[in-house]
């Protein structure tokens, strides 16, 4: 830290300067009052049994007149408990989306806090970076255990968790075969398949028949299961055959830009649509800047900036995703059966 | 945590138990492969001038067969010194503005990394409450030091830093009587003042002369300081006279709503304006409402909504603001002169 202060030769300090009459008092402070060494003052703290009783005596008096309070570290090398939880917190990316692991992080730390934890913030440049930052962590007992996100198919981050028997959650389906009967570790995530149905089926049940489906290309996990709650919503009205449910389905990359010429794209050739619902808020802005107000449109996750435009949106229940990530990393097996391991929580559709 | 595995008749875990082959080794493993007691090992660890020569060998012996590695907890008692940095993290609240804080986050969380330290989030109700938290965080060797965000005039944390010689930097300046010359505290902010300056001169140099300022009342520091620098520049051009100037300086609550009544309510007054220069993405948004694209709006703070909508806005450098912060907390006398106690660093407008 800037300025250590008492080092002789030191720059003088003009601001913050810890005085000798105002610092915090140290063991060998309570070693020079009670005339003791410092490791008989570690042994009355650590060891109290093998210290004779009048140094004993004479150290608790020297304690309790400076006031000295033993570190929360040595608290934690008692006891490896470091009562905090790991983080990692990327660069900042999609200025849109990236709002919602931001929104996660504060419902986290609140609730974290009201346990009696904090919250560690790390970064890492890739899977194998944060690996050694687990590894870091863990050795250091800096953290009890970690929350992770953005989980993918065959994450080698829950792999190594695993089998370092360390402590974790993710926010985020292992997106493995069977993910609820067989979980491979304690996950939560929102069930975006129903929300995209349970909006697909309020347009449809407004009078739209031809809802279009302007989602991601099919290496996300998260976007394939959004599209799946369109398409089996719409499959299950049987207003469409299965062709023209698959001309209304669009993919491209998450950008407002992409997202509008797909949809120009789709009204060039020939295709009408009653209805769009998105796989996020930037493509939804996207179709928006080219339908206008002319069909309804639905964005997923209900961002700021579809607060501000208005959008309407499929929101996460952010609150309750960390409540259920802080139950599955801290209370054991709170639950019955499955809801120990995962909770899968549904999001709804908020219409503007 | 969640299940600890180890414990007798606990309910039997089915992910993640650390086996004993597979856990890490702790000091009682070390102290039962070279016989003899945890505090020997501790003494090894810490004294070892304490510790006989046969027996030292014997436990460093076993250290590096079991591959031990002492705690950081150890490491940070003994250095008083933890590489982690407190910062704030409040509940989410404006949708709109506070995503400058989370992007000051991430920044500093990403340049602290670099640095080798850490960011611990905490969170407090009230400066009272964080105030305690200071308290509980440097007695327990949590963190060496704070970036303190959102100050405000006679902050009560401050002053209580200050008091304890505790190691911080704000990110907003004290507010005080002579924040440069005779700064309380190191501080870094950015000069709003010049980038709204710097926004209604461009609007001048365009042709634009009746440029409206949308601000906030008159208790926020930094609301007063971006509006100086509209009154300044608009004074200083000499094209209106104080009155007519005054007729175009509007003060309204952070709120969309409230931001377009405002300027609906000038325009119905029969005052014309050429453009509008404004003290957040909130009010701009506001502004845009009311007068589409007819007359130049600028917000402030470069939001992702600002971006996403195509809004002008002038943009707060928060990579600089962190690499500075960090430079005052940790580099001690970094800079000649004031530059070690304070940074102002310039914004620049965004014109879309």
């Amino acid at each position: 830290m800037a300025g250590a202060g008492d080092a002789p030769g030191a720059a003088p300090r003009l601001l913050g300067s810890r005085s000798a009459t105002t610092r915090m008092p140290t063991v060998s402070d309570v070693a020079s009052s009670a005339g003791v060494s410092r490791q008989t003052v570690s042994n009355v703290l650590n060891s109290p049994a093998v210290v004779r009783p009048g140094t004993r005596e004479r150290v608790e008096r020297a304690i309790a007149e400076l006031g000295y309070r033993p570190h929360a570290s040595a608290r934690r090398l008692r006891t490896r408990k470091s009562s905090t939880i790991g983080i990692r917190l990327d660069p900042v990316q999609n200025g849109i989306s990236g709002a919602v692991l931001d929104r996660f992080l504060h419902a986290v730390t609140e609730q974290a806090d009201a346990r009696g934890y904090r919250i560690l913030l790390y970064t890492a440049a890739g899977p194998d970076d944060e690996i050694a930052q687990f590894e870091r962590l863990l050795d250091g007992a800096d953290v009890d255990g970690f929350i992770l996100t953005s989980t993918f198919f065959d994450d080698p981050r829950t792999e190594w968790l695993i089998a370092a028997g360390a402590e974790f959650v993710t926010f985020g389906r292992p997106w493995g075969l069977d993910d609820r009967g067989d979980p491979r570790h304690r996950w939560v995530d929102v069930d975006g398949r129903h929300g995209v149905a349970a909006a697909t089926s309020e347009l449809l049940g407004r009078g739209a028949s031809r809802v279009a489906f302007l989602g991601w290309p099919p290496e996300s996990g998260a976007g394939n299961d959004r599209r799946r709650g369109w398409r089996e919503t719409l499959d299950a009205a049987g207003a469409l055959s299965a062709d023209r449910i698959d001309a209304l389905s669009l993919s491209v990359e998450d950008s407002v830009s992409l997202g509008a010429d797909a949809i120009r794209a789709l009204l060039a050739s020939g295709v009408e649509i009653d209805a769009v619902v998105c796989a996020s808020d930037t493509l939804a802005l996207g179709a928006t800047t080219v339908l206008g107000g002319s069909v309804p449109v639905i964005g997923y996750d209900d961002t700021p900036v579809a607060a501000a435009l208005g959008l309407s949106s499929v929101e996460q229940p952010l609150d309750e995703v960390a409540a259920a990530a802080l139950q599955l990393l801290l209370d054991g097996d709170a639950g019955a059966g499955d809801e120990s391991l995962h909770r899968l929580l549904r999001p709804r559709p908020v219409w503007r």
